[in-house]
């Protein structure tokens, strides 16, 4: 398609990967080094982004008039959109100068990532913009190499959950897929820790925290997740189940 | 855990993504330059690899002592397990003599690739070699990005299948799963087309061919599909469908 020269900058998604400053892709890499303008999610005014410490580990800093957005963690559905449309504003306050903004992702812009509503309230806006997402390392995959497991080879089928949609569609998911990854397992630990056990796949499932940040934790022991808890930003990776598997 | 210094040398995993050299890591892209014997899958001796044409594609050239591994494209399994241990000792060779070996793969190193095979072929023969996978961005994600997609927001549940695994399973996911992305569609267009026109999904799904590649194409329009048939790293997305889609 032939792109017409627009006076507005253009807003590019920089996937970061889950943590490892290293697993930055080169693409996302020169965006970071060309543009002007970065923004990057915080939950309150003032608080600090996990994306923007993968960038600061790896040695960038932030251009002088960059972006901190904020996304409040809340679950009221107008709050939420109201704080969208507000950071759709500044983004396009920014864009409208012609000026380039980059914005920061931590793992992959197409995988749960506060990236997707930014973009439609900024298109809302102004339909001109141009968007354009640098795809990452998504933190299953990341994690899988970090535990030495594989997600899926041959005829095998990869679910992906977040462990918060309830243990009924886990233990279907269980059933029918080789491989299950469940994301944010932090809230519901306790009863999937149970559900491992009713199954008799505990040997089956690793848990994954912060894949990639020096923080990073690896962890098989089931007594240990009982007793420590996890980060908000694990998961776990349930392999050899479905019908391939014991249960 | 300590590690004890080993006289062998370390497989690593390079995961290159899918098709844009862009879309190696700073990791990966460090560990092509620093290893001075780099592996790669070919189909037959003297043929073509994709993932070395990706690292040539981003200005690289394999050191002078490289090596192409053959891992045939076929479905017996003792003429395969044969295949994977003769590139497992030549890999071996490599690594007894106290040289690293960085194994290219396209893609990601957890996710239907060939060096869960190879990894296990080494490690039987030498438990001793250390062997790392530096992970990538993958098809579906890349794809995702590419397409304009999103593949999972909020409490949405992602299911990915190998397309080869059948009609039945198909259907289920799409039952089930917000979203579902199908690799390896060439073998089964004709049928899985007739299946989203069956369901009125037709306009759920985009299909992303070589995605990164100088040849990547998107396409949405299924009577082009239908005649023109697509490459073999070919997959479909499907968004919008399960308990929250049409059918």
């Amino acid at each position: 398609m032939a792109t017409q020269e627009s006076s507005y900058g253009r807003l590019t998604a920089v996937s970061l990967g889950p943590g490892d400053p290293g697993w930055i892709t080169r693409a996302g890499w020169q965006a970071l080094e060309e543009t002007e303008c970065w923004a990057w999610p915080v939950k309150k005014v003032g608080a600090t982004s996990y994306a923007l410490e993968i960038v600061l580990r790896g040695g960038l800093e932030p251009p002088a008039h960059s972006l901190p957005l904020v996304f409040p963690m809340v679950r009221d559905r107008a709050a939420l959109e109201n704080a969208w449309k507000q950071a759709a504003r500044e983004t396009l306050t920014v864009l409208e100068q012609g000026r380039d903004v980059a914005f920061l992702i931590e793992g992959d812009g197409s995988f749960f990532a506060t990236f997707g509503y930014l973009a439609r309230q900024v298109k809302a806006l102004q339909p001109a913009i141009d968007v354009t997402v640098i795809p990452g390392v998504s933190s299953p995959f990341a994690s899988a190499a970090v535990a030495g497991v594989v997600l899926a080879e041959r005829e095998e089928c990869l679910a992906i959950l977040p462990a918060t949609v309830g243990l009924e569609k886990i233990n279907h998911a269980l059933d029918h897929f080789e491989t299950v990854v469940l994301m944010k397992v932090k809230p519901v630990l306790k009863p999937l820790l149970e559900l491992l056990q009713r199954r008799g796949i505990e040997e089956n499932a690793v848990f994954v925290e912060q894949a990639g940040a020096p923080q990073c934790r690896v962890i098989r022991n089931h007594e240990q997740l009982a007793e420590e808890g996890v980060h908000y930003l694990s998961l776990a990776i349930i392999t050899g189940v479905g019908s391939h598997g014991r249960s």
